[in-house]
């Protein structure tokens, strides 16, 4: 078939983000590499204006059984995480909503007060925005923020010796995702936890701004297309490979595996829609930011270390086994 | 019907916003007041971010003939023109792209192309942004600059006595976006006239940022949704009013008229989707607004003078007759 005749589905986002990317000239002046989390233009020599734009629609980003004022928070949830993966506080948000016809003004509500309740959560404000008709329910977020430049998180400068890191435990919504469409079920307590990681999401944006603050990181990114896909974009923007010796499986995402008869290492690898920050920490600053992120309330766990092998590999019955470079977004596109 | 269950259709756009807007919380510092046509974030003392949020849906904004490099366009140039009424130069255009399933290659490389174009036409360079699956196509823009905080020209600022003028001819795009629907023939090279006009929108931003550098300028808004609606969003965002004597109908749109039995003056007041900038100039200042438009290749035209009485008219065979608050949005609703 040629080139220009193959359709979106069968070529995926990232293939079509990369066709984009070829069509638009280069800003040079940036201060940050095209296809980090965010883009940033310079204010003076130190300061640096942080923008990101990522884009909800009801179709594909919206479980069944999560509500409009869900959805709306989600989408500037997921805005956030990219954020606080470069530990930038964010200011504003603005919104362009498309919306079906036949919406009710008390969807209208909930829209607006979800985007609200996740605005504020992060200390933003909703300052504008538009609305137009649409098919589909799309909440289309942007952020602003400004951050000193020299103390960005992005996605390059990981070095073969330092250590890699996570906020969290994984797979909790690849589990509960899964709670959702299949026919499998797990005691009422863990379920809850499990829906509520897919339905209310939390950015890690005390953890982003306070590693920010460190000086301890050499590289961060998000984990929003799961834990996999993060690894493979820090290994590639920072011409590095990783060893992961030690995979931090959620408790519950583990009992859902077990008793649903699927693989937890799937569920923590290759997820997504997971809000956890992934880093690379220089080994001799580890206790630094392990004490920036308790001093904010989390918890930073040690999941291996960064080599200049440019393989992504775990650590699995003493064998190493490579990490394939697949995420969610994939998944959806071969279901 | 209960309050909570009449539909968007049924609302429109407007009542839509006012309810969403009820639901964010007050972003206090803002140097801009909420409903102007960009929003802003103080950087320091004297500079504001400026930004901007607008949407493009296939469905509503792209007329049938436009072709996704066009539509694609037009999404940045929709969001120029805001800054260009406010007087800004747009640095970094971010974007959200919803796309169906089935679109080819060839039209997203259609899309990043007009993306690019529309960006590079005044000066701004597409830094980021994120695709999606969607069932219409989606051009969702956002756009960065900064501005000194007191060159900025808001949409309030208007004081009786002031001369009203704007930077162009209205009527063509109605008028062309007619001819593409009605049954209705011109000769060809006035219908090229109009229809470019709708294919292939320019944005004021020259004579916005001229204007903005003279100071001469009391408030400005650009006539997106008609020169009727902008009128009465000055005027309300201003507490005045205005009596508008001589209204600037394009010859190609006053034949259009002619020819097939339209009323010019609905095409000029009424239409929208033009992107003439509709400013208040001090009187005393007149020559230097009108010199600054020129010294960049444009023209101001004079169209009447502000009020202190808060009516928006028109004087037509010597007489006042009232100018509605209506627009081209509206006028969608009622189809």
């Amino acid at each position: 078939m040629p080139r220009k005749s193959r359709v979106v589905g069968e070529l995926g986002e990232r293939r079509v983000i990369e066709v984009l990317r070829k069509r638009f000239d280069v800003f040079s002046g940036s201060p940050v590499p095209f296809g980090d989390d965010v883009a940033a233009v310079s204010i003076d020599g130190e300061r640096v204006a942080v923008l990101k734009a990522d884009m909800l629609v009801d179709r594909t980003d919206v479980p069944c059984g999560m509500s409009l004022w869900q959805g709306a928070r989600k989408a500037v949830i997921m805005n956030v995480s990219d954020f606080a993966a470069k530990g930038v506080q964010p200011l504003a948000v603005l919104v362009s909503l498309g919306l079906p016809r036949m919406m009710t003004m008390g969807d209208v509500e909930d829209i607006g007060e979800g985007l609200n309740a996740g605005a504020r959560e992060y200390g933003a404000y909703v300052v504008g925005g538009d609305t137009g008709e649409a098919s589909d329910v799309i909440v289309a977020v942007s952020l602003y923020g400004t951050a000193v430049w020299s103390r960005l998180m992005l996605r390059s400068g990981a070095k073969a010796g330092d250590v890699v890191a996570v906020t969290g435990l994984f797979g909790k919504p690849s589990a509960g995702l899964r709670l959702l469409t299949e026919n499998c079920t797990v005691p009422s307590d863990v379920r809850e936890v499990l829906v509520d990681s897919v339905f209310m999401p939390k950015a890690r944006l005390r953890e982003g701004l306070s590693l920010a603050g460190s000086g301890a990181v050499t590289s961060s990114i998000d984990s929003s297309d799961g834990l996999a896909w993060s690894l493979h974009e820090l290994g590639k923007m920072s011409r590095v490979g990783f060893v992961i010796d030690c995979l931090p499986l959620a408790a519950e995402a583990e009992l859902f595996a077990k008793r649903c008869g699927v693989d937890g290492l799937e569920l923590a690898l290759y997820g997504g829609e997971e809000y956890e920050l992934v880093v690379t920490v220089k080994p001799e600053r580890w206790s630094d930011a392990e004490a920036a992120v308790q001093s904010v309330g989390g918890k930073l766990f040690r999941v291996g270390r960064v080599t200049g092998e440019k393989q992504i590999v775990q650590i699995l019955d003493g064998k190493k086994q490579p990490i394939e470079a697949r995420g969610w977004e994939h998944f959806k596109s071969k279901a």
